[in-house]
C-alpha cells in the first residue's frame, strides 16, 4: 500500500504551458506544496481551502480514473501539483503509466530531488522569482540539474521561469547563465488568477506577453529562449479543471 | 555566385507557431511558391503583389543583413516561404548558418525534396488540407518522409496541418494514421487574414482553437498530438514583418 494525495484527476485537454505546449494530456494533480508562492495559481492544493477534495489513491485507482475518464484517446500524461516531488512514492504510479505506454510530463519548482526524476519523459524545472516571496536554494538547483546530466536522450528537461515583472526578469537571466545548457521559457505571470472577466484577461494578459517579448527580443544575453503565455488561460481564462 | 530570392529578412521576434512555438529566431522569407493555397496569408511571395520587394541576394549578403538587424542577440533563424524547398541552391545560406552556430528551423508544404533537408535542426513538413484548393501528391510525401527515416538524433522533423473546417480535420488524421511516427500539430487557421480589427480577430479565433480542441480531446484516433493557434495573430493582429 503506498496512497498518494490527488487532489484533481481531469482530462483529456491541452498542456497550456511550457515544453509540450499544445499536447494533448490527462492531468494528475497532487495535493501539497513546501512553497506558498504569492501569486500561487492551485493554492487549493495546499492553503487548506481544497482540503476536503484530497483523496488518499493507490496507484491503480488512479490509472483506474484517467481510464474512466480519457478512454482509450490519451498517451500523455502530466503530474502537477502542488509539489509533486515531495512524494518519494510517487513511482508506483509513473511505473504503471509506463507499463501502459504512457509518456509522462511532469513540474517541481526544484526545491526537492527524487530518483524517479529520471523516469519522467519532460520534466520541467521551474524555479520561482522574487515575486513569489520564495528564496530559491541554488545549492540544491545546482544538485536536482547536475544529476540530471546523467539522463538519457530519449528524456527533456527544461527551466521554466514565470516573469511578472522586471526583477523576475533578472532572475530569469540569472537562472539561464547559471544552467546555459537547459533549454530556457519565459512564462508571462498571470496577476489576477481570480477574475472572471475573460475579455479583460485575455487583453491584460496578451499586453504582459508583448511586453515580456520586446524585453527579451532585445536582449542579447537572451539568445535562446522561448517566451510563451499560458494557452489555457486564453481559452478557459480562470475556470478549473479544463 | 549562388543568389537567392529574398522577400523580407526581419526580427527578432518569436516564432509564433509549430514545433518551436515561442522561440527567438530571426526570419528569411524567400520569394516563390508552387501552390496557391486559397486561404494563403503569405500570398504576396508568390501573387506577384509583392514582386517590387524581391532581392536576389547572396547567402552573405543575407548574412550580412541578419547581423546588422539582429546583432549578438540570437541563434535561431527560420527560413520560411512561399516554398523554399524550390531553391536548390538554399545549402549555401545553411552552410553560413551553420558556420555561425545558428540553428535553422525551415517550412515546406512536402511538395518537393532537397538533399539540404538533412542540415535543417527544425524541419516542419506542412501538407495542405483540402480547404487549400490545392491536392497533396502523397507519393512525394511517402518519399521526403522516408527519405528522413536516415537523420540523425539532432535532426526534429513535425508534420503540421492546418484545420480550417471539418474535412481539413478528417485531412489531418489521415495525415497522422499515414506516418504515425512523425509528431504532428494541429493548427487552428486564420479565416480572415485581412481584418485589422484585431479584438474580433482573437476572439473570433479563440473560438475556434477551442473548437478544434474540443474535438480533438475527444478523437481516440488522436491520441498523440498537439493542438496550437499561431501566436504571433494574437499579439500582433495580421501584421507583416513582426
Ligand atoms: S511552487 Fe507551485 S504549487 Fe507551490 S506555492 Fe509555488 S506556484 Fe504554488
Ligand atoms: S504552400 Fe504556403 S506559401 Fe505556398 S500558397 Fe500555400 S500557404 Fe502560401
Amino acid at each position: 500500500m503506498s496512497k498518494l494525495p490527488v487532489m484533481e484527476i481531469f482530462g483529456p485537454t491541452i498542456q497550456g504551458e511550457g515544453m509540450v505546449i499544445g499536447q494533448k494530456t490527462m492531468f494528475v494533480r497532487t495535493a501539497g506544496c513546501d512553497y506558498s508562492c504569492a501569486w500561487c495559481d492551485s493554492a487549493f492544493t495546499w492553503d487548506g481551502t481544497g482540503k476536503d477534495s484530497i483523496t488518499q489513491m493507490e496507484p491503480e485507482q488512479i490509472w483506474d480514473e484517467l481510464k474512466r475518464l480519457g478512454g482509450n484517446g490519451f498517451s500523455f500524461v502530466t503530474i502537477s501539483g502542488g509539489n509533486p516531488a515531495l512524494l518519494k512514492n510517487l513511482d508506483g504510479l509513473i511505473k504503471i503509466l509506463k507499463q501502459n505506454d504512457i509518456k509522462v510530463c511532469l513540474e517541481t519548482q526544484g526545491s526537492k530531488w527524487q530518483d524517479w526524476f529520471f523516469q519522467i519523459d519532460e520534466l520541467t524545472i521551474s524555479p520561482k522569482p522574487p515575486s513569489s516571496g520564495m528564496l530559491t536554494n541554488f545549492e540544491i538547483l545546482d544538485t536536482i540539474l547536475d544529476n540530471l546530466k546523467a539522463r538519457t536522450m530519449n528524456q527533456n528537461v527544461s527551466l521554466k521561469v514565470v516573469v511578472f515583472n522586471d526583477e523576475d526578469y533578472l532572475y530569469a537571466k540569472k537562472v539561464h547563465k547559471r544552467y546555459p545548457d537547459i533549454p530556457i521559457f519565459l512564462q508571462v505571470g498571470n496577476e489576477d488568477s481570480r477574475t472572471t472577466d475573460d475579455q479583460v484577461l485575455i487583453s491584460r494578459l496578451l499586453d504582459k506577453y508583448q511586453w515580456l517579448i520586446d524585453k527579451a527580443m532585445l536582449d542579447d544575453d537572451l539568445q535562446n529562449i522561448k517566451v510563451l503565455p499560458q494557452l489555457h488561460t486564453y481559452v478557459w481564462g480562470n475556470k478549473r479543471g479544463v
